[in-house]
This record gives structure tokens, C-alpha cells and sequence, in this order.
């Protein structure tokens, strides 16, 4: 289990937070995210390491963040306020805070995930089908218009060839995104560790033909079991676009083909002004 | 439009808060809810209420909350603080305090719905099929073990026949619940109802063979459109139960075929010690 910063893991490193039990510095690492751009599921696992770090519980069960302004690298604060103090949850509201300027609010409530989990009832018993890795594209570590993807530095990312149409001018016109992801550095893929994966595909919404950054208003995540080591398989689906506004749900299945996190989030899109030039 | 505390419907009068704007007084209602448990989404919506006239926004897009000690009926405070003032999205937490203890968190992102807004493009373009309303069975005031169900008093559910196996001892053994709503009173749902709607009809769990409260730990909504007057379908499924956790998405359609709102929460439920006894 690779679970704390000392470990050396670079989403360990990324992810540390000094001080406490209220207040904690980190530093926004600009190296997880687009262009200039921190990614969403990065920033909600920097808030939920603070959170865990000031109650007595391991795993974040339900994390959910309202993003308020963009965050930039560099210096932060994390104010944590403890809400319930539970023996099965802890509840707990951190504020990220840089330059006196709340950029991101997130609610977690922490508890201890069983490891030998299984599932009572299950709607789809199997995951999801995809291609084998091997058949899966790797991520583009630079957008067309130039921008650098440097969170593929970190996560290695294989996308399902159904959902890359983006990539060659043809996206297929469905809030659709599928693949494979881990870790680059062999990091196993912890609870903490999912409330990165959720978020680490391109945007659903590229498949709308819209490659441009979708900022995201809302993303909740449930954590249901602990992942065994491997290839998680993420799935990613939207139901609805209208008025500039899309909402994506991914499922994160891991390797024993187990349902390990739910996630959804509302962002925004708008439409092109010209059809997309994938030169 | 009904949207002021002024009007006198029940649900405006059960969500008034007075005061602002950082700290608002409220009374909760006992009447919305279970035996003596208010009803998430009536919360959700009293907390919301505040957050709304705390920013000059008229519609609550995303709302998250995490519900951290049971509320009872009688005085709350409602602490509010604004995070974001935006010219389309402004961003506010809201504590639900009683007894100096908080009972609930939310984070409200609002902003202003389109009145007329169109699908730019949907999964699924129809509605859900539901049997007509006079096909449906009114919701029991009254649960096996005698505890009242006070919300039926203000929220008129008509449940598809499909999904009330636990009402005659035969549980379809899914989460899995489908019905339609509104308010008694002919209050039309507007985004603030519609956060009472998407928790309005009985736990998805109940179709599990668990009659028994499902207490939420968090509940998330994004209101997608406004709805049209007349009923509501509200469709409610789940994909695990798992380690005395399930969840359930809700989603709420209007009577002009447009879905209006989607809602996801996590909530526990523990396996019965034995068969339910449904004499």
C-alpha cells in the first residue's frame, strides 16, 4: 500500500500537506493537469489527503467539491473544518484556499472501507467490456492547439479506440469516454488514489466535438471498495447538454472486476464556433 | 410561478427563512418526513432556500450536501457563506445548525436556468415509461411498524406498480423505484421543489426487502431545466449494495418530456435480521 507521502510515489508527493489539525499548506503541483490548468480529480485528492490527515479514518467513502475559481500552481492553504466525528464516518469541510481566495470547497466523509468487500446486490455483476490495453490508444500529451497535457506525465492513460474520434476529426457526437489508467509509477491506485482516476480521461465532452477545457462546476465521488493492484477500467458517460452546461458519471471498475467508484460531475461546454480543425 | 414564502403553499411556508444574510433562523417542519425524520430533500431545499436568498441568483444548478447528524423538528440556524459571486454561477455553503451542533452541510452553486432551453444533445430523448397516474398506487401513509409518513401529506406520489413489490411482502430484489409526483397543494415544482422531489419517493433499498429508514450521508443534484406544470415522472435506480451502502439516481422528468433534474446519494442499509414480515 503506497499511502504516504514519504513513499516517494509522485501523486504521494503531489499530494502532501504539512501543519494541521486546522489549517495545512501544500503546493499545487502544476504538473498535474492541462496546460496551465491543475485537473479536477488531482485537486479533490490534494483537498481529501488534508481531510484524512485531520480525522482518524483511512478512506474517503464521499467527496463532493464545488469548484469556485480556478486554481493555479503554487502555494496553498487547506482550512479543514471537522463537521462528525463518527466511529463508521467522519465528515469534514476543507476550503483550498490560495491568495485569500477560496478556489475549491469539497465535503468529505471518511470511514473504513472493508477488504474483503462484496457486493449484496449489484445492478451489472460484470465490468464493462473494452478492448485489451494493448489495442487502447495512449493519451495525446499535447492538445491541438498546442497545449501540453502534463498530467499524462503521471497517468498512464489507454483509451478505448470507440471514444477517440476527437483525436482524428470524427468524434462520434456522444458524451462518451472509455479506457484504461494507472499510475505511471507503479503507485497502486488507493481510494485516494480513484478520486484522481475518475477524472483522469479527456472530458467527455470532446466527443461532442468540443476540445477545449470543460470547466467542471460539481464532482462527487463514492469510493465503494478498495482496488486491486492493476489496469482500472474507466468508464465515462453523460446524459444531457443543454444550455452550455453537461453532466458525466464515470464508473471505475479495477482488475479483480470489481465496481470500485462512482463518480459524476456537472461542467461546462459550449459550442464551437466553426466546425473543429483537427490539423 | 409559486416562489415566494408569501403565497402560502406549504412547501414555501415549510422552507421560509428569515433573517441574512450570513445567519437565517428556520423552523423545521416535522410534518415533511418520516415518523419524526425530516426528509433529505425537504432539507435540501430549506438549506438552499437561504443560499438563494443569500445571492442574487433565482435557481439552484448543483447542489451537493452531506447530512452529518439527524435534524429534528424545530428551530435551525442556517449559517451561510458565499464562496463565489458570479455573473452566471455564484457559490454558497450552508450550515444547518441545531443545538449548536451542524446537522447538515450543502454547497449551492446557482445560477439562471434558460426558460427556454433546448437539448443540445441527450442519451436518451424520450422520457422514461411509466403506467398512467391512475394505473399507479398512492403512496401508504403508514409504514408496517406504524410510523407515519407525514410527507405524503404535502407530496402526492403515485408509485408504478413495478416497483411496490415491498408493499405486499415481494420485493423485487432491485434498486429500483419509479412513480409519479407533485405537490398536493398545486404548488408547481420548480427548481427549489424539484430538490424536494428527487428524494420524494420511497428508498430504491426498499425493493431490497429493507423497509427501514436509509439514512443518507450524501445527496447531490443538478437542476437541468425548468419543469413544465403537471406531474413529474421520477425514476430511481442503483447499480450496488455493498458494506450496508447503496446508491441511487434519480432522475425527474416533466410533463412536456424534458428532464429536469438529476440526483445521485449514497445512502446506508443494513440486511434485515430476518425475512421481512409484511402482516
Amino acid at each position: 500500500m503506497a499511502d504516504g507521502p514519504l513513499d516517494g510515489h509522485a501523486f504521494d508527493l503531489a499530494t502532501a500537506v504539512r501543519g494541521g489539525p486546522d489549517r495545512w499548506e501544500a503546493l499545487v503541483d502544476g504538473g498535474w493537469g492541462v496546460g496551465d490548468r491543475p485537473n479536477g480529480g488531482y485537486l479533490l485528492a490534494l483537498a481529501t489527503r488534508a481531510a484524512l490527515q485531520a480525522v482518524d479514518q483511512p478512506h474517503p467513502i464521499a467527496v463532493s467539491a464545488h469548484f469556485v475559481a480556478p486554481p493555479v500552481a503554487g502555494p496553498a492553504e487547506l482550512a479543514v473544518t471537522r463537521l462528525r466525528a463518527g466511529r463508521s464516518l467522519s465528515t469534514t469541510r476543507v476550503t483550498l484556499v490560495q491568495e485569500q481566495r477560496p478556489r475549491l470547497e469539497a465535503l468529505v466523509s471518511a470511514g473504513t472501507l472493508d477488504l474483503n468487500g462484496t457486493p449484496a446486490w449489484q445492478r451489472a455483476p460484470e465490468p464493462p467490456a473494452l478492448p485489451p490495453v494493448a489495442e487502447c490508444i495512449s493519451g495525446r500529451p499535447e492538445l491541438p492547439d498546442g497545449v501540453r497535457v502534463g498530467l499524462l506525465d503521471h497517468v498512464d492513460i489507454r483509451i478505448d479506440p470507440a471514444t477517440t474520434g476527437w483525436a482524428t476529426g470524427s468524434p462520434s457526437g456522444r458524451l462518451e469516454m472509455r479506457g484504461w489508467v494507472r499510475f505511471r509509477d507503479g503507485r497502486g491506485a488507493d481510494p485516494l488514489g480513484l478520486l484522481q482516476m475518475v477524472d483522469a480521461l479527456p472530458p467527455a465532452s470532446f466527443e461532442l466535438g468540443i476540445q477545449a477545457w470543460a470547466p467542471t462546476v460539481e464532482l462527487t465521488v463514492y469510493v465503494r471498495g478498495l482496488p486491486a493492484p492493476g489496469w482500472l477500467a474507466c468508464v465515462v458517460r453523460g446524459q444531457l447538454w443543454q444550455d452550455g452546461w453537461f453532466d458525466e458519471e464515470a464508473e471505475v471498475w479495477d482488475a479483480g472486476g470489481h465496481l470500485v467508484a462512482q463518480s459524476r460531475q456537472l461542467a461546462g461546454a459550449r459550442p464551437p464556433r466553426s466546425t473543429a480543425d483537427p490539423s
